[in-house]
């Protein structure tokens, strides 16, 4: 019998800047260590900065082809990601050449996957548009395509070599898109910060109205706040190897199986906003969490714009995810709920859940939505 | 600015045993850490070992099902992977569950490369039915497909929870199939052990009319010896992050252009076999390798059946396996050329390998393979 011993350490940084491709600004750039490579970036994105962008590259990239295509949910397919790999396939990609993410979540999540799987793995870095992008999907280790109706059900664990995070692309980021990105915000922290909390209460329809530029260096500040809590939650286990038990789940149970149920039409952060609702009365129909803590919870969630319950969450599409859960975490369920604004705790076991629970919980819920909708904001 | 840092640990063990499928044999139910899991056999293994299979699994693995199929480096693409996946979804693989490859080389790649992408990375262990699989591409950590006419163009690194080797499986394997890893087993010999080299030359041939039988225990020693090499050589760099220089590389240049211009005709044993002679002689016309020992290289090479010269490697060819080589190596070209049997250094840069050197070669090996065929073996 002989052993062997394999170790992978990648670190890397995620940089906040500001107008990052002006070619003034060498964030990018520098943050590159080759020649070569492609940038990836979402059609929407080109339309808006293709002047700029396409500057940028003709002063500091002149190795390097973009690459623009259309990023959704309904097109987060193994197909998109190899046409990706085609084209670094005739662009003759090279082992440490790069490959750049400009765009939101599915983007980053894509790029992730065709760096992955490119001569077995290629570098690359990510440049997150959007909010749900910037303190979320495209800060993280993890990429994903959805399969046979099963969102993200196929894709890898890789680390950027580099994040870099514009604040002024929210700008231009529709108001729903917004919202959807603010629920990542409430759901870390929710369950980590409860500061943060009262300052999203505080100046979340504001920045959401402005695009994030109003209150001034408010937005800035939350992104960063955001940022770190993420990664602090990444850093201890950034390839869900030691257990599978993690915070940044909370809102990604329930939210799941509704977003494979509207086909994608929901957007990421409306179901995670129906999860966290959910979870929320949950953790009080357990006695883990007061009404007064549920009922702030409830409200902020309604006061900027999401959706607290959805009909196509029926107690049966609840119990599903419960299975899903428990067979992508290893066996347990470790649904995340809050015990406060702020701590959270895991529900361990499907046991733990008994299914009559589960049933009020989403009776109590859809009433809530119903009377919140007549509460003026 | 926040910094992550991101290590992952992951260890596994090489384990020789006999009758692997033998209901009486635990070795591969206790590598298990599972109830559930899909064992994935080469139809032409199950063709032979099926009622061995069948029994074991009714035995000792009553939560695992079986997916039958068949491999080649034809089908070796991201389509067979994805009949794989299609398979994890239906019997409902968990993030714990476990996927076995049971067949030669290829298998092994493409079962790595399927449990690197379900639910992003499933665990799986392999069983190397094939003598490359046992000493090559089943014990290490790269999995991959074709993809666009190239060779394992697309794939991952992905370390097996466990390696079960079992030399019983070479009794049916082909004359052909196991000179094609004979061949491997000389390139990791000729690089790293003189010893072994010569334990080829004396056994080599009865072990190959034998199916590793005869004479006994000697084709369990030669694989024990070539495993222990080849996992010293991948422990030192097994995610390929501290350069690409490796000597285990000696035999891939030219054999991965010749295999695809062969449209997988080729075997890859046969591929490598033509890439260590061209590689010798370009030794020697460098003045690194003596005249005795490239003798002793290309009449051994001969004599177990293996082809020194292809005229598919024409010089244009050459020349291409050459940049692609450099593509993939960063920048480098990382020639592995013998030194003498047992030991052998890189031809590092493009440049070092002048135009003329490479068409010189090629004529050379031609000349050799023609005197050869009409030596006595």
């Amino acid at each position: 019998m002989a052993g062997m011993h394999c170790t992978l350490i990648r670190d890397y940084d995620v940089i906040v800047t500001s107008k990052v491709f002006d070619p003034a600004n060498s964030a990018l750039s520098a943050a590159l260590d080759c020649q070569r490579g492609i940038i990836v970036v979402d059609e929407a994105v080109m339309r808006m900065y293709g002047t700029s962008i396409r500057a940028y590259m003709e002063e500091r990239l002149p190795g390097f082809i973009s690459l623009v295509a259309h990023f959704s949910e309904q097109g987060k397919t193994l197909d998109t990601v190899l046409d990706i790999c085609a084209a670094a396939q005739r662009h003759h990609i090279a082992r440490r050449d790069v490959l750049v993410a400009v765009g939101g979540g599915v983007c980053c999540d894509l790029v992730s996957v065709a760096a992955s799987l490119i001569r077995r793995g290629v570098p690359y870095i990510t440049v997150p548009t959007t909010l749900l992008g910037q303190i979320d999907a495209g800060i993280a280790l993890k990429g994903a395509v959805n399969f046979g109706g099963q969102k993200n059900y196929l894709g890898c664990f890789r680390a950027p070599s580099s994040v870099l995070i514009d604040p002024d692309f929210l700008q231009s980021v529709s108001r729903a898109e917004l919202r959807s990105g603010t629920a990542e915000m409430m759901k870390i922290a929710l369950v980590k910060d409860r500061a943060l909390w009262f300052a999203i209460r505080e100046h979340g329809p504001t920045l959401i109205q402005s695009g994030f530029r109003s209150p001034k260096r408010i937005g800035s500040e939350l992104i960063d706040r955001s940022v770190e809590l993420m990664l602090e939650e990444l850093a201890a286990n950034p390839y869900e190897e030691f257990g599978l038990r993690r915070l940044a789940d909370f809102g990604h149970t329930f939210s799941t199986r509704l977003e494979e149920l509207s086909c994608w039409r929901l957007r990421h952060g409306e179901a995670v906003a129906v999860d966290m609702a959910l979870s929320s009365v949950l953790a009080a129909e357990l006695g883990l969490l007061g009404e007064q803590d549920l009922w702030e919870i409830l409200c902020l969630i309604t006061a900027l714009g999401l959706p607290i319950w959805s009909p196509l969450l029926t107690e049966n599409a609840a119990r599903e995810a419960v299975v899903a859960a428990v067979r992508h975490r290893g066996g347990a369920l470790n649904l995340v709920v809050p015990r406060g604004i702020g701590v959270a705790t895991f529900v361990e076991r499907p046991g733990d859940l008994p299914g009559d629970v589960l049933g009020a919980a989403l009776r109590r819920v859809q009433q809530y939505s119903a009377d919140l909708r007549l509460t003026p904001a």
